[in-house]
């Protein structure tokens, strides 16, 4: 699998079907997937703790197979959280990224890391 | 949009192509795309803060918008620290299921919530 | 030591020199407490992941020691920040439960988990 | 109130009587607590999520305020989850700093930020 040829429905489905194996429709209430997806993002922080952003990137190639499976359990419980409650995830991308856009305009924010309230 | 046409890279390009309009590449080390991800996901957990499992479901209908925004939300820096760091997110996420089924076995947990360590 | 004899700067006081003796107040910004606040409290409710509110009450009894010494760990990490960067907790509680009173008065919200944006 | 003659059932009892006014206690699982919590300590990152851990400090003096109050919500959570599953705090942190003190030997971790499994 690779990104260029892979869709998000692809993904969705290998997540759908490794859930519909094991039966755990049943814990994925909004509540549960969202507590955790929390604490797998938790195990992503634990990676570069107690760094400084620059040296972060050095942790990230040292430990890069840890980082990129820790990346796939969050990829895994939203993509979850979209078979579950029937979210199309690139639709509702697109639908966020207007009103990113809007909130975020290039000429106010470009090389700024202001929230759009501080703009 | 949608997810049954919609490649990841896709998704990715249009990550980039809004990150880089910005200059914010500068920002998303992976130290601060890591804590950007957790306080996204914590805004999906506020929807659900305080009602049970059963009720949450409810909330999700009551508020879809609203939570489809903030998936939304977590889904672009998730794919922001993909595009910044260099990972193949379909790649990853195979690599790590086959590791979940080593760990979730599905005679083993069928209809359980158990962690593996716990089988 | 006992909460009903034990004063907040004592604890400070404890979390204070473990951290000196180690020379560790340099890891101590604001940023890094922060995150590894989120952290530790991941760990929290990593153990009520799957379950409902009720069956939370049991898990709680059956894991007892696990739970506390998450919780311990919370709370240094909260008085780490408290020490290094001169918060007088018991003032800045204070301070707050004035403004919760304000926007929680009694009568309106007795008996209900709504924000008070929903009130 | 003041750190130095404030004790953590002083503090306790302020949380319990304000849960209590407004019979929240029925809210309070393990479960919707340690969301909670987490859901707080992401307000308090949220005010350094883009900073360098250097530039973090003058972003706490800046905002101090906004600080202090975020930090005292995340301390009504922490307590009120000691109040509601009894949990004496002092006893807890005494406990675990024994652990701790034994995993972070003073010789070994002094100026250093690893996790005890990487000493």
């Amino acid at each position: 699998m690779a990104d260029a040829i892979t869709t998000v429905e692809m993904l969705k489905n290998s997540v759908k079907k490794f859930t519909e194996d094991r039966e755990w429709q049943q814990f994925h209430s909004p509540k549960n997937l969202s507590m955790a997806m929390a604490s797998e993002v938790a195990e992503v922080m634990d990676l570069f703790l107690w760094c400084d952003n620059a040296a972060s990137y050095e942790e990230l190639e040292k430990r890069r197979q840890e980082v990129e499976d820790e990346i796939a359990d969050v990829a895994v419980l939203l993509l979850a959280f979209c078979v579950r409650h029937n979210i199309d995830l690139s639709a509702a991308m697109a639908h966020k990224q207007i009103e990113q856009a809007r909130k975020y305009p290039i000429e106010k924010c470009k090389g700024k890391s202001l929230k759009y309230n501080q703009l």
